[in-house]
């Protein structure tokens, strides 16, 4: 690569997002997306002459922050709006991160995080889970920046609230709980954002809203905070379509919440299902499974097995991972097909 | 603001989007969007039905790359395509300038570049236009990365070709020429990026395209410099409708050049109508005019008559830019609004 560029960009080991494949008539299960489609009344955006995209964006928002805010029970000024969560991870290091800081997150957890520190050549201090997944914090921890998917990715574990809310009362930096799979959960912790002066929660519209290729996240949390990534964000980071679009889904809530208890109940099932093959698989609160095949089958092997039979779901290699698949619970009739392969 | 927040961002003075007026009666000449609709063939995209977008993204845009590297006659591999230019622009200071490196620009130019700078602690290196504004640049000038708006804003001057090419050549950083309104020019520096290895054009689809709402910019370059900045952006920058929508414009690239002969051919009217009202007007390659008022009305005068009269037009104070005024040209009968305000 070339000199030109930044010695830690070149040494970078970037962030792979999931196959995306060309292919039609695959299962697709590697990628968490939502199998069913998104609000009706989004079409209504799509009925008004595009004529209006000449013009620029609002640069800050307003409108679709006001009915975050609504639902949250929050002020405006409490709300930043981002061109997908991953603008918002991304401008929280930038934010939040001096030179000689350090970021944090669990071992597994989403691997952006620790590509996010490497681009600004941020120390990291990861932190493994214990064996079976579950919380571990070591005594008098500390970092700038605590990245906490609560659930966690991609082992599907939410973790306790109390537990969080103690880890957030002690520790000196910010702490970021991405919550991109909370709906799927049975609890969640908007409200530490709301009480903690070093509490964001996260949140997108990509995986309940079934509105993945939108590119919608948010935060909530101290309007310091708020304030300080709005500084530094790109003048118009979310587009026109994007904040329409966003604002006729959050504003059809009841759909996104069917759409969650379909999949709750088809993940409860399958989890059930994949169980009585012999299935280890952790108790998950998010849109995916985290299974590990019975003895005798790598979970390479089980992948390998599956993307014949046109079933893709993910593995990640490495000494924590590499046992197990996580699997996108998307509708019955997929899921069925899944376990047949299994089977 | 926050002890949590870095001391850089608390000192930031962040960079100010032009004034978008709630008013809908008002004659909006203040942020350069072009005044004619995009393409119909836009229409098309807005017809398909919502529901994929409950899938990502392609996270490197390969569809949309392929085309504009057919309109540059270059390889997909030498396009990077971003949310905006200002994600280019953001992305090319974290590839490419290391911590103790600098960013160079002009003064007066975009007031982003330094703002830029300024958010991850790098030093500046400003080079001053001569008084009218035409190309300046020190004997053994050097930075790490200098943005170079080419026509540039708020200026509306084109610098000549040869003198480009021979400061490239010169200069051991990478050159990023911003061609935000290079669609307006006689000329263009396309195929500097195509032949040197530090050379970056980036071109946007918010001015001549119409689509400043959309959010789509894109930088041509080698190939080592584009895959650098593929490594550090976001997983999926670009969402499905701004890949969809923007692959639509470039392959009607007619109607982007009609509408731009119209604003043009508006644009030398108004320049000749102002110089007969005393003003002194800038020779613009642009979508808009860099013009001073006659002696004994200020700037700030003029701006504040015009707002009265709902024509809202840019002022941007300072030692270099407060005694002119920056104006977009829009549609004829807006242009003649605004003659007549002035007379």
């Amino acid at each position: 690569m070339s000199a030109h560029v930044r010695k830690a960009v070149r040494e970078l080991a970037a962030y792979t997002p999931g196959e995306q494949p060309r292919e039609r008539d695959i299962i697709k299960l590697n990628t968490n997306e939502n199998a069913y489609p998104p609000s009706p009344k989004i079409a209504e955006v799509f009925r008004r002459a595009p004529d209006r995209l000449r013009l620029y964006p609002d640069p800050v928002c307003l409108e679709l922050r006001q009915v975050i805010a609504n639902i949250h029970q929050c002020g405006v000024e409490q709300v930043f709006a981002g061109n997908g969560s991953d603008e918002v991870l991304s401008l929280c290091v930038r934010a939040f991160v001096e030179r000689n800081g350090s970021v944090g997150y669990h071992e597994p957890s989403y691997s952006l995080y620790p590509v996010l520190a490497a681009i600004h050549e941020l120390d990291t201090r990861p932190v493994p889970l214990k064996d079976d997944f579950s919380w571990n914090m070591p005594e008098g921890y500390s970092a700038s920046l605590f990245f906490l998917a609560n659930p966690n990715a991609p082992t599907s574990v939410l973790y306790p609230k109390d537990t969080v809310r103690s880890f957030c009362a002690g520790f000196a930096g910010v702490v970021l709980i991405d919550e991109a799979y909370v709906d799927f959960a049975r609890d969640h912790c908007m409200d530490l954002a709301l009480s903690m002066k070093n509490v964001l929660v996260a949140r997108t519209l990509s995986k309940s809203y079934s509105l993945a290729g939108l590119r919608l996240g948010y935060v909530v949390g101290p309007e310091p905070l708020v304030a300080a990534m709005y500084k530094i964000k790109d003048s118009y980071n979310v587009s026109r379509l994007s904040q329409e679009i966003a604002l006729a889904a959050l504003l059809d809530r009841g759909h996104m919440e069917r759409n969650v208890e379909r999949i709750r109940d088809t993940r409860d099932r399958t989890a059930k299902d994949l169980r009585a093959l012999g299935f280890e698989v952790l108790p998950s609160e998010t849109n995916f499974l985290w299974v590990k095949p019975p003895a005798g089958r790598s979970a390479q092997q089980v992948f390998d097995d599956l993307r014949k039979r046109k079933i893709l779901v993910r593995h990640f290699p490495g000494p924590r991972t590499g046992a197990y698949l996580r699997i996108t619970v998307a509708t019955d009739g997929e899921m069925r097909a899944l376990v047949d392969a299994l089977r």
